[in-house]
């Protein structure tokens, strides 16, 4: 077993992972920038070392500060978290060559999964259904057209290093293709620094439904229950809830089968994710897999009980998975949303500032709040906009919204402008409560609508 | 289903069960005191009344002001929490005549179990196991002679009407059983007007087992796995746990049979516990019988994903139970740690004063802070010192003492003094690890241990 991890990350699942190592008895080492002196995951480690200025590039990006900080502190292993590293294939290369174990997967399968046409082409060969598109890169425009005479208009161009919704321009007709083609290969150079482009059909009314999957050293392999992340806004991730309540057993049976193949077909090491599409036929195409773990690991934790951070620590250090397939039981309901410090009714404009007060809702049963921020701490304005992740469970998906309702009537945050209301009115979204809502509703009808009625609520308060 | 519900409580269990009701779409009512005017439970509540001065006297056990806030805001039903009037047999009358729903057993059996001589009586009538002692109340000094010539000393003397650790006195040869009971007596005529004594048996070297069980109207009963709560200092309950990691499954088959037992002899209605006490050969003796939600709930709903104060409502209201005993599991391992607003250093004395900071470590699977304070309120003299209970929960016992552990670590409370560091300081005690801690052994052997190690403490810091 490890004797000491550095973490190689901040906020809340810096916080989250110090937390599990203390529990393992694992000593642990933070990293900060400049502008995260004050920060809980600083105040939390065992030990902290600054590995660079405010900007991520010189600091969570650092990859030589980093690795030598764990070098210098003596520390046996590095998690990453999600984000910065975590799916950076070299890093994971330079832990290897240090003696350091990365906690995550081998650094060939984040390189295969990283590229997602490359990912595409694997699971195609694999027998997993993909999205239409093309077969592999997208040379130029002429070769995008090509495409688009076999699946037809509108198509997405996705950048092959994405992630996180950067790099992705969506093309309704001929004459949009070079000028799309062009922004996004541009984007897609800046965000990744590789412009390589590939083309996926645009699934209308579609579901987002992905797998967690877990793979030890000896071979075990463990699919858990689906997560439904339909609720997105402009591919930004609202609210992320297990499972999902339009399939049958049956047909989760069908996903999970597919989840696990791809698993196995790849030899994959430790947790990840296989992100799928679902249609209205609930048709499972593969998208994309993230090669760490996610934002939204806390609801399938509350679904089956399982705490997938220390899985993911003991697995890495050569550990047997301590539980199989039978041991993966639907307990219940679960609910995450993303508390963000931005302003929904300025486009989603990141809000840093300092929190002045702060009242968390906790207590009760089936609510969990996993924050990397305290009354009096700040939000710098360089890095990921989320500050917290509300989470419910109960029997009943109905029960595990009307807690979440009540956390969010309930929350108290000052000081900072943040989704909180928005996500409120979500939760009464009639689509929303029927678990019918799919990727483009927000976007295309719920904000809309919910910024109308901000607008006319504003108009009305300014005539009294 | 009720409309509207008074909670006649306040403090943490009285936030708990307005955040209940306001998940079951039910209006709730707050009271208070004069001392409790910025209190959390008075803030989150719909509406909320004044019913009296800061003596708990004027207020919280006002019955008629109690029952005029619920007339004048035309509750449906009370929800009495636990102290105060919960087991009060009168005030569960009253609201009978008032046509208001009492969320409790009938008056009859309150009244039965409330009188611990009695409910003694009744349970060996029940062929349930009873603690040697006097059969009914002990008339006088004479009368306690008698059964000490049959029983032998040690003994303890104990207030028919007790509750909560009062009127106790313990005997240890024939010189003292005068003085004792002019004590005893004087005590309980104080506390709970009713100066009538029974015998006990001291029981050496014994464990604090107690059973929840349900009962509802339609006559389905189910028992829950039993609390461990021996870790008691001075007859006050410190860290609770369940399941008691001694007793084995047909054990516990064995001692939950006796309280379905119970439970069925006296066609109880809704929650309430038994509690029992077991000796070294693990033969179970009835003590007393709680009618009531106990503090320590929620280590059960935390083992078996029942949300016992949403159930009291429901079964209240006429609903059958929405579980079976069938659905009863033990899906991990759960410890409570009262969180007081006390001095041990000064024999546990209440600290009342005002929270300037907190910061409570939440976050992670399987941790839950129930806490009726927020930074910025007052801690009142007036009631009962309890401030928050941390409750953590995970597949083994190891896990879950590691995560309280770290919890009462990270905890930062400042401006009022608590007992956060001698619970701390219990969690590493050899016999609590094992798990074989016994009622009296906080009292008699890690208190003082405990108290000479923050003396030499304080010396060895003097000396620097």
């Amino acid at each position: 077993m490890f004797q000491k991890v550095l973490v190689a990350n901040r906020g809340e699942i810096a916080v989250r992972i110090i937390r599990t190592l203390r529990e393992l008895g694992i000593a642990s080492v933070a990293i900060y920038s400049e502008a995260d002196v004050e920060s809980l995951h600083v105040q939390l480690a065992d030990e902290a070392v600054c590995v660079g200025g405010a900007a991520a590039q010189a600091s969570y990006l650092n990859r030589q500060n980093i690795l030598s900080a764990a070098i210098l502190t003596g520390a046996d292993a590095i998690h990453p978290g999600f984000g910065f590293l975590a799916e950076n294939a070299d890093f994971a290369e330079m832990c290897a060559a240090c003696q350091i174990t990365f906690i995550g997967p081998q650094p060939a399968t984040i390189e295969l999964m990283g590229n997602k046409a490359n990912a595409r082409e694997f699971m195609r060969q694999a027998n997993i259904p993909v999205i239409p598109g093309s077969d592999g890169f997208i040379a130029d425009v002429a070769a995008a057209k090509a495409v688009a005479a076999k699946i037809g208009y509108p198509f997405l161009l996705k950048a092959a290093a994405g992630g996180g919704g950067k790099g992705i321009r969506k093309v309704t007709c001929a004459a949009d293709v070079a000028p799309q083609f062009m922004a996004a290969q541009q984007e897609a150079e800046l965000s990744f620094g590789d412009q390589r482009m590939y083309i996926e059909k645009v699934m209308t009314a579609a579901k987002h439904i992905e797998v967690q999957v877990f793979r030890d050293q000896q071979g075990h392999v463990v699919t858990f229950p689906e997560r439904d992340c339909s609720a997105q806004r402009h591919h930004q991730k609202v609210l992320e809830e297990s499972p999902c309540v339009l399939l049958t057993p049956s047909k989760r049976e069908q996903l999970l089968a597919l989840a696990r193949k791809a698993t196995t077909a790849m030899a994959y090491l430790n947790t990840g994710t296989l992100e799928f599409l679902m249609d209205q036929q609930q048709n499972f195409y593969f998208m994309e897999m993230n090669t760490r773990i996610q934002v939204e690991h806390p609801v399938t934790e509350m679904v089956t009980g399982i705490d997938l951070i220390r899985e993911q620590i003991l697995v890495a250090s050569g550990a047997t998975l301590s539980f199989r397939q039978r041991d993966i039981q639907i307990r219940g309901h679960a609910i995450e949303c993303r508390l963000n410090a931005e302003d929904p009714l300025q486009d989603f404009l990141p809000a840093a500032g300092t929190i002045d007060y702060l009242y968390w809702p906790l207590g009760g049963l089936g609510i969990r709040i996993d924050s990397g921020v305290y009354a009096g701490s700040t939000v710098p304005p360089f890095y990921d906009s989320m500050i917290a992740k509300l989470i419910t469970f109960a029997p009943e998906r109905t029960q595990t919204i009307a807690k979440m309702s009540r956390l969010l009537q309930e929350l108290v945050i000052r000081g900072i402008t943040t989704n909180q209301q928005f996500s409120a009115a979500l939760l009464t979204d009639l689509s929303y409560l029927a678990g019918t809502l799919t990727t483009n509703e927000i976007s295309q009808r719920f904000l809309p609508q919910w910024l109308a009625q901000q607008k006319l609520g504003d108009e009305q308060h300014a005539a009294v």
